[in-house]
This record gives C-alpha cells, sequence and structure tokens, in this order.
C-alpha cells in the first residue's frame, strides 16, 4: 500500500463497459451502438478537412457544433454545454450539484453509471422500485423525498418512456431537479419525443436538465460527442466553471455539427431501427422469449428455459455480443442492440441453434 | 438563486483559457500552440480512414495509442493513462488523490489550473515561493510539509527547467507525490529530456507521475490528447475506475499513435522552434525587453518601459495574441508563443512599431 489514493478511491470498482473486441468480423449488439455508418457528409468531412487546424485550440465553448445545436432547438447557446460524449455531462452534473448528504432519486432500473457518479461526486442515490414490468411512475419520483431525480428516457436497459408532456407536467409543479438522460429518445415512437422538441414549456421551468448524445441515433459513439442543456443560469454557470477548458475536441465539434445538418440521412436509418425491433421482438417472441416492449434501440428479453448467462456465453463463441448484467436483478435477462437486418438475422439463426440444440 | 448548485460552486470562477478567435487571419502567440501542421501522415489518415468505425466506441483503454506509448517508452501499459488532454489527466489526479485536508506544495508560480482544481476537487495548495528570477529549488519543495509537489518541468509561465536526474534524485528519496507536468518537455535543450526517457528509474521509484500532452511538441492541440504515466498500481486502478469509460475518441487514439510513429517529422520542427527561441530572446533583448531563459516554446518577457497590458492591446489591435495575465505578480509580463519565422517577424514588427511610436 502507497496510500498516497483517498480513502474512498481505495479499491473503487467504476463502470464496466460492454466488451469492445479490438478485432473486427464480431456481430455486436451490446453496446447500442448504431448497425449503420455515420452521415457521408462526414466522410467528405474528414477526407477534405484542413488538418492543420489540428495545431490549434478547439473551441472552448464547443463551436460550431453549439451554435448549431442552438439554431435547431430555438435555445439560446448558453443553455447549452458540448461535452466529451453524455458521460461528461452525467459526471460534471454529479460534481456540481451534490454535496455527500443530497438524496438523488432514481428508478431502481435505469443507466448503472448513475450510482457510480453518486460514489465518485456526491450525492446519495435513492431507488424508488419499478414494478414485475420494470416499469415506475413519475409520480413516485416526486413523491419520494430529495434533491434530484434522474433517469434515462427511454430508460435502459428496459426501453420503457414517458412523453415529453408527461415529463414536463410533473416537473413544472415540482421543487426538485429534474435531470433527463435522452440518449435513445431519437427511437421513441413519436414526432416530437424529447424535451428539447418543445422549446417554449423548456425554457420556463427552470428545474429541468436535458442530456443528449451523438453516440446512438447519430452513429458517432467513437467521436465522443455529447451535449447537456438546462434554462437555469446557475446550473450552466458552474458547469462551464468545472468543465476543462478544452473539453471537446476540434473534429468533433465539425462532425457533430455536420451530422446535424444531414438529420434526413439519420431518420431512414432510425426508420429501419424502428422496423427493425418490431421484426426482432416478433421473432423472439415466437422463439419463446419474454421480450419487453422498447422504444430504445436495443430490446430486453428473458430467454424461457436456458440461462441467460448461457446464452450470452454460446453467442460470444459465434462472435455474437449481447449485454448480460452481473446483478442479481438482471441475471436472467440479456440485453440486445437492433443491429442492421443482416446481424439481426445472424443472431435469430444463432439463438435458434442454441435453443435446438437444447431441446 | 434556484440553488441547485452545490455552496462551494456557486459563483465559482474557473480556469480561463487564452482567447482562441473564431476566425483565422490572426498572429496567434498566446495558447502556446505549435506553428507547424501535424504530420503528414495523420493528413492521409483521415483521409482514407474507414469513416464507418465512427459509429463504435472507442477503446476504454485507450488502444492503439497506449499500446505504442508502451513500446516506445518500455513502460509496461498499465501504468499509462490516456487523457482527453493533460487537463483530464490533471483533474482525474486532483479527484483520485487529495482530500480537502491535503497539502498540494507547488512553486508559486506554475500553470495556473493546480490551484483551480484544488479548489473543484481537493487539496489546499501551499505556494512555496519564487525568486526574484522566477526560480525555486527542488530542496525548498521537498522540505516543506504536504503530501504531494505538483509543477510543469520546463515550467510555466516562465520557461525554467530541471532535469530529470535532478529531479528523481530528489524525489527518490521522498515520501511525498512528485507529479511532474511535463507539456514542454519536448523542447528542453537536452537529448533526454523527459522522466520517460528514464524508464528504470521511473519504475523503481514508486511515488512519481509524470502528465504529457501531443498539444504542444506534436502539434495536436485540436485533437485533445494527453496521458499519464505511474508506476504506482493503487493510482493507476482509481484513475482507471474513475474516468469516463470512454475517455478518447477514436480518430484521436488513432492520429496519436501516428504521430509517435512520425518523430522525426517533428524533431525537425521542435529544432525550428528552438532556433527561434533564441533568435527572438536576442531581438527582444535588443529591443529593450527583459527576457527569461526558457527550455519551453514561449518566452516570457517584461517591457521595460510601457506597460505590459498596453502592449497587449496594441498587439491585438495588429491582430496579433500574445499572453497577459490579470494577476499582480505577472501584471508586467507577457508570456508569447513561440510561432513560425514569419510570425515571429510579424511580432518583432509589430513591437518595434509600438515602442518606437511611444518614443
Amino acid at each position: 500500500m502507497s496510500g498516497f489514493v483517498r480513502k474512498k478511491f481505495q479499491g473503487f470498482t467504476g463502470y464496466v463497459p460492454g466488451f469492445q473486441p479490438p478485432d473486427l468480423g464480431w456481430i455486436k449488439l451490446n453496446t447500442n451502438e448504431n448497425p449503420f455508418p455515420p452521415s457521408p457528409k462526414i466522410r467528405k468531412f474528414l477526407s477534405s478537412v484542413d488538418f492543420s487546424l489540428l495545431r490549434k485550440y478547439p473551441s472552448p465553448m464547443g463551436e460550431p457544433l453549439r451554435g448549431t445545436l442552438s439554431g435547431k432547438y430555438s435555445i439560446s447557446q448558453e443553455k447549452i454545454l458540448v461535452t466529451n460524449g453524455s458521460d461528461e455531462a452525467l459526471a460534471l452534473l454529479f460534481l456540481a450539484l451534490f454535496e455527500e448528504t443530497d438524496t438523488v432519486i432514481c428508478p431502481s432500473l435505469t443507466y448503472s453509471l448513475y450510482p457510480v457518479l453518486s460514489g465518485i461526486y456526491g450525492g446519495k442515490i435513492r431507488e424508488i422500485s419499478v414494478d414485475a414490468d420494470f416499469q415506475f411512475r413519475l409520480e413516485d419520483l416526486e413523491s419520494a423525498d430529495g434533491k434530484a431525480i434522474i433517469f434515462a428516457n427511454p430508460n435502459a436497459p428496459t426501453g420503457t418512456y414517458f412523453s415529453p408532456e408527461e415529463i414536463f407536467s410533473m416537473a413544472e409543479k415540482s421543487s426538485k431537479l429534474w435531470i433527463i438522460d435522452e440518449a435513445y429518445a431519437d427511437f421513441a415512437d413519436r414526432e416530437k419525443s424529447s424535451m428539447l422538441d418543445y422549446p417554449e414549456r423548456l425554457n420556463s421551468a427552470k428545474n429541468i436538465v436535458v442530456i443528449r448524445t451523438f453516440s446512438k441515433s447519430y452513429s458517432l459513439a467513437g467521436a465522443r460527442i455529447g451535449y447537456l442543456v438546462s434554462p437555469d443560469e446557475e446550473i450552466m454557470n458552474a458547469l462551464y466553471a468545472l468543465k476543462d477548458s478544452y473539453n471537446e475536441d476540434y473534429l468533433s465539434l465539425m462532425m457533430g455539427e455536420l451530422a446535424l445538418e444531414d438529420f434526413v440521412y439519420y431518420e431512414n436509418n432510425i426508420r429501419i431501427i424502428k422496423e427493425q425491433r418490431i421484426f426482432m421482438k416478433s421473432e423472439m417472441e415466437k422463439m419463446g422469449f419474454f421480450v419487453f416492449p422498447s422504444q430504445a434501440n436495443f430490446l430486453l428479453i428473458r430467454p424461457h428455459s436456458l440461462n441467460a448467462g448461457a446464452i450470452m456465453e454460446r453467442l460470444k463463441d459465434k462472435k455474437i455480443l449481447v449485454r448480460h448484467f452481473n446483478t442479481q436483478r438482471l441475471a436472467n435477462y440479456l440485453r440486445i442492440s437492433i443491429g442492421s437486418p443482416e446481424e439481426n438475422r445472424g443472431l435469430l439463426d444463432a439463438l435458434e441453434f442454441i435453443i435446438n440444440g437444447n431441446k
């Protein structure tokens, strides 16, 4: 023991991300990546970018992406913070907002990074139990004692979803801070699926923070682009003061902007993913899996006979990756990202083989 | 007052980076950027990269860059952490190591981010006064009471420098943690200018952390690539557990690796910058400035008659940016990055005009 590390972090266990194989040739359905490439505008940009600009520091204010987001969503720039993936936005929030003794309310099933961040930065997590169908009610979050509420919407790893109107209606009469992590919002079956689609309501409700990412719907997980929106001036001032000066790199700021400009390309991909979500649910149900309804780009399934962990291992032998969480609650479940039609076909064939081989 | 922000961060002032003009056409000598473009290998990479890989998350372990660093410096991979610029490495260290009551010793003039990070994460800064020439002695850091020592080497904004041997000799008999921020080490006039050039000594001294960046000597400030090396297993475990899972983006991990492979290209640029450093010191001395000897890619100068802030403003009118720090100690000084020969000529002409126009 050298003893240089703070007591609370000696032997500390962080968030464990899904396996990222270094080689190609996998059907990778374990981290909810988008099966389609980013916009062709990004290929064009990379092949013609003036690479000498990399010698200079990027914009500390996240430009030009921040300005483009501001225009797209009619939200003024100082209410937007561009971050190095949405994980950085979440980490900065926990750092800026929560004393050790502050209570942060979340459903008992949600993105498992939140309790890790409370262990690092502050806040005591208070979990509101989800029901047998892994559902929860906004009323139950609101009626618990605490400073803030956080959950993913659509939720992970379940895919349940509340409309922005439902959340606004509850948050507007609340004295708590509502932090809505919209990583998967573009996959919900609604024309206006995000809180950002309601700028007037968002601007007048000061107790809301919305977090978005380019990792899922924009096929840019590798570029680490996220952002946070809040009309609360104090929160935004604190986040800007706490973040690293140059937290987002130049190429990502440019690629994020280009992605926003090509939403037509992405809308088509999202449509295919949603169609595949319906198809996969139906096919896996035919095989005897219980499949939760999902508004995200993944499905949570429960095998009917075989052990979930064993299925995960047997799929891995076939170079197919799905996610199995090492928690008691989720021991019997698998979370499977919606891949391309070809990848999904490959998964179904492998599952068929595994199930029939065991009958 | 909405009151959602933690008490200690209400009205908190962060680090203020040098001005980054959004437009081109400036002679930009205010943030110690490298005047030369990155390696041509990076241009080639960007124009031919399989951009569809951006849809996937990058390596959470910083590969392939970490492996290449490991080979180049003969340091095993688990002792290396790749970060989103060296600022992230510094922030993670302050978070992981310092309780509120721990004392962190640094010279009274060094990178002004350290006190900001102690204000955010923990540690009380104890400053050891530099002398009239802005020099300090390692003995004086070691003999102060505290848990850790931190400084930049070469130091900023002064350019003073200790050889790795001097630092090893002092640290090896110390019970404190020595954190050496080597952002500018490649510009020092020594063949082995970095602690990393002594892997055997580094590996056996457990109480040393070395921080590096690709922003200066590798002309990649825009890509946000830094890394940290420590032989202390507990420190490395804590840092890996605390960092964001995917803290460095895919393109930067690849570009960092390519930059390392093209050190010959960079050595030539560094040689020119060092020659220009000698030339600029001599020319500015002829104009009557006091110029500190510097082992970095900048010079700290003190005007002999005119006010430093006024010179900074008049240079800005001519679209030339230099750095003036708003502290009492440095009120009479300017820090000027070494630019390309053309940029340096432009600066000298402008200074000449400003001085003569005021005689």
